[in-house]
């Protein structure tokens, strides 16, 4: 059975592929959890399933030109393994079509029996 | 009562002025709980109490030289934040004495009555 060591420097390799879409058919438990800071207009803040969960990977790709992104880590600890995200992108709708911006992004993974059962996404506020 | 975004906001500007055993006394709960992923030689992964956390921050700054260092953050989610860490050092004491090395380090935060109560470190292993 796979460390979350492991399971998070895989995730990291597939992500510097620009494949995060693969990840989660690759690493994601059938439950998964995804939590969002907060709820969006069109998203509850947290969604559960791989289904719910590659829908919701396949609109950011789908709504967003990524000029460039990097990927930092992973960090572990235990069962649990902390990934940063830095993304270059224009959103192709929403109230921020058009304006080009930085995303920075810490996901905190939590792994059980080898797969990514829980993904926790908190944001960058400036500074 | 500090939300976590603030006082994630007041523990990032202590930490860029150095003042790191400053923002202990300010931020932390008499029961901070303090989590390394593995115990040291000398120390348990799980510390409970400021006067325990204190001598841990203590111990770090008095057995590094810090050539210089960089924070990042507060990423926010609910009650808890992460601020990411990079120092570049030169540790005084112990099997790496002598020599200089980069190190990046992920807090995860948990805010319990606008007090930090709880502070979990995860460490970069290359890539």
């Amino acid at each position: 059975m796979k460390t979350a060591l492991e399971v998070g420097q895989e995730l990291v390799a597939i992500c510097r592929q620009g494949k995060h879409l693969e990840a989660i058919e690759k690493l994601y438990a059938p439950d998964i959890v995804s939590v969002e800071p907060q709820p969006g207009p069109n998203m509850p803040a947290q969604m559960r399933g791989l289904k719910a969960v590659r829908g919701k990977g396949q609109w950011w790709v789908e709504n967003h030109e990524i000029h460039s992104s990097s990927v930092k880590g992973p960090f572990p600890h235990g069962d649990r393994f902390i990934i940063f995200f830095h993304f270059d992108v224009t959103p192709k709708a929403g109230p921020m079509k058009g304006q080009r911006m930085v995303m920075e992004e810490a996901g905190l993974y939590t792994v059980k029996n080898g797969k990514v059962a829980q993904e926790e996404f908190f944001y960058h506020m400036g500074g």
